[in-house]
């Protein structure tokens, strides 16, 4: 449909009464300009966090299809607030749940992914000029029972009926302005980004960004759905996340991610022999620990060591793990470290760019902080340090690639590109 | 489905997750004994009140449709709630919405009537030796939307699907132990009643008992529906509601009720005329208001005094519109008194026994109580008193009546014939 605008409210955004009526005021205004709206709501703040406490006072392992049932409540309940009070408003609007709008699911409970949208009747509330407020998050699978998409999944509901209805953007509304690049609150002239390539978003997202799911925008990577990310509680401009212009300059780096929670494992001293490795990893892949980085070192002796990295909630698991598997290789040595961190560089720049890493490399180096681990993609390097050094990293790279100012505007100049085609 | 007891759990009752716990383990016992077992659970205590306030901070008329999406959570949330907690001790439940009981109503958007009830998926679900857990109150329409069944509608939920399942009974779980002879609150010897007839309910719902809403025993009555309210705190056997049986005696009076908040509305000195009483009613049933009882005198000058009761809800309205529509009387006067009671007594009894109403007047009477209006049906008389006598009038009516013994256990033989043919 041409002229919609889908507008996805996070929890903090109608987390209470008073904020739900700025949502409605500021959803009417944009209904005045003419556009059809179609807004997507997630639970108020703290309520779904409150309904899984009371399920877990009864079971540690509650059956996921009712955890489904029970959540889904929490959306529903901000959708129908929300459209009473578009209504008080003068704005005619009218609220449907994942069951109304269609939105069906495989019957993966608590983390089911969408398999057809059926839309035709909100198109018939939009084309009537009704606001349509939709209970994120949620959906029915075949057999009519509730599912819902995980955590963050109400912005996987926004670009999916986006998608579904041809909206012509899909607008996040949260609590921060945008994707910045680095965090602001670590470093001081953090500077908002104006547009990021959904590629960029996709290695930012798997690096901790939590402005958006990864879900989601793989989704409206492979839909070319413009997302534009921005605050509820101001008229900021917000980010613009599209498909790359190869045609346009982009900066050699984008923004600057980091990870605290992480820790490093080591196997000492293990036989630098075949299945080694394959035997550690598939009983970590057995156990359901995702592992991030890997390296293997061989020493003179014919020995190897062995180190990875993971989140540091799933350590525990892992080193009991490890003590059953490892002990087979008779290993010299097993030993764990949390006091590490993941720093990362991500830019689309780096495709065409060369010596981008080792300006990272020299960076880090120039501060004294040692390297423990590299990993790399086509537009991002990640390295492993001392967690202590992660403010003084970030601040150092944020420099060291000119971050606090858009080169020569090229931000801008992609920006007025891509807004033209909307 | 013979064996199959339907359960009701009102709010009071899942109020607390503690509350839940005791719930479930009560459901697990009366599974152990072979009995298959299907819940229908109201929203936690205070949860829809909850809802309705925050409704309310955006709207005094918030849309129908919306409120019952809102409100409808509720019951969704205890009724997962307490299938997982069945769950946790070993009892395998499954829960179940509105719409996946196949409940269908029409479309009167928070005061829906049921239209018909399609329970296959319960019913393999029961056949399995699962507890199907129901969340009360709600349906859908035929185009899909979410309706409810207005107060209370959980316990008309309840004997519904226990109708379509052929249940054996449907017992409604509440805060108290049964159908008194009267408020224990107020007459210390009030006595819990074994058996009460249906006709007998209705009367005693429709004069304000809270136990029970009256279309919940309609239905039960239309399908001969045997109904037990006791209470989830503890084992007493309740009081069961059922079909009159002519081959038993009956006490004269079952039931001693009171309700307290009736105001009087007087129009004194209109012409006695055809059409003056008529033109009265049409406006106030034009306003939506209902009346309760109506007296008219005729004076001897030709003019007429006409008096009615209403719930003092509606005085402040009801007196408006009597000022715009009697002043085309030109009655002498309009005056309200709020300081009435309506006391009245109930008994299927009073069908074969004559002379029933003459002992409530000659006790009223015995203490001075002064009567200001009657109104009778086959099974109930009702007197409007000064409200101050209320308490007075309820315990003489009890003693006269002998309420606080069965009657050479007559109640307990009728409990006895009843249940022999469950």
């Amino acid at each position: 449909m041409t002229g919609l605008i889908v507008q996805k409210y996070g929890g903090t955004s109608v987390g209470t009464t008073e904020r739900i009526k700025n949502v409605a005021q500021r959803i009417a205004e944009v209904q005045r300009t003419g556009k059809d709206v179609m807004v997507v709501v997630s639970a108020m703040a703290g309520e779904t966090d409150k309904l899984l406490a009371m399920a877990r006072e009864f079971s540690d392992h509650p059956q996921h299809r009712e955890i489904d049932l029970l959540l889904s409540s929490g959306e529903r309940i901000s959708a129908a607030l929300l459209t009473i009070a578009l209504n008080a408003l003068g704005c005619q609007a009218v609220s449907m749940t994942g069951r109304q709008i269609g939105l069906v699911t495989d019957s993966s409970h608590t983390r089911a992914r969408i398999k057809h949208i059926d839309a035709s009747r909100a198109k018939e509330l939009l084309n009537n000029k009704h606001v349509v407020v939709v209970a994120g998050f949620q959906g029915i699978n075949e057999q009519g029972d509730v599912t819902t998409l995980g955590r963050g999944g109400s912005d996987t509901s926004a670009v999916a009926v986006a998608v579904a209805l041809g909206a012509e953007r899909c607008e996040i509304y949260t609590d921060v302005d945008g994707v910045y690049t680095a965090d602001p609150n670590m470093v001081a002239d953090a500077r908002k980004l104006d547009v990021v390539y959904y590629e960029e978003m996709l290695e930012m997202a798997s690096l901790g960004a939590k402005v958006l799911q990864i879900r989601c925008v793989e989704v409206a990577k492979k839909y070319k759905m413009p997302l534009v990310v921005r605050s509820s509680y101001n008229n900021e401009e917000g980010t613009l996340i599209c498909e790359e212009n190869p045609s346009m300059e982009r900066p050699q780096v984008s923004g600057i991610m980091y990870q605290k929670n992480q820790s490093k494992v080591t196997v000492r001293g293990v036989p630098d022999e075949p299945g080694i490795a394959a035997g550690i990893f598939d009983a970590l892949a057995e156990a359901a620990i995702s592992v991030d980085m890997i390296i293997q070192n061989v020493s003179a002796e014919g020995h190897a060591d062995i180190s990875f990295t993971l989140d540091t909630d799933h350590l525990v698991e892992a080193m009991e793990v490890m003590k059953k598997t490892a002990h087979q290789f008779k290993p010299e040595n097993l030993i764990s470290d949390s006091n590490i961190a993941k720093i990362s560089i991500v830019g689309e720049g780096m495709r065409s760019h060369s010596g981008i890493a080792s300006v990272m490399f020299r960076t880090l180096s120039n501060e004294n902080i040692n390297i423990l681990m590299i990993s790399t993609s086509e537009i991002r390097v990640s390295c492993i340090i001392e967690s202590k050094y992660t403010e003084l990293a970030v601040r150092a790279l944020h420099d060291a690639f000119a971050l606090k100012t858009a080169p020569t505007d090229m931000d801008a100049k992609a920006k007025a590109e891509q807004t033209k085609a909307l």
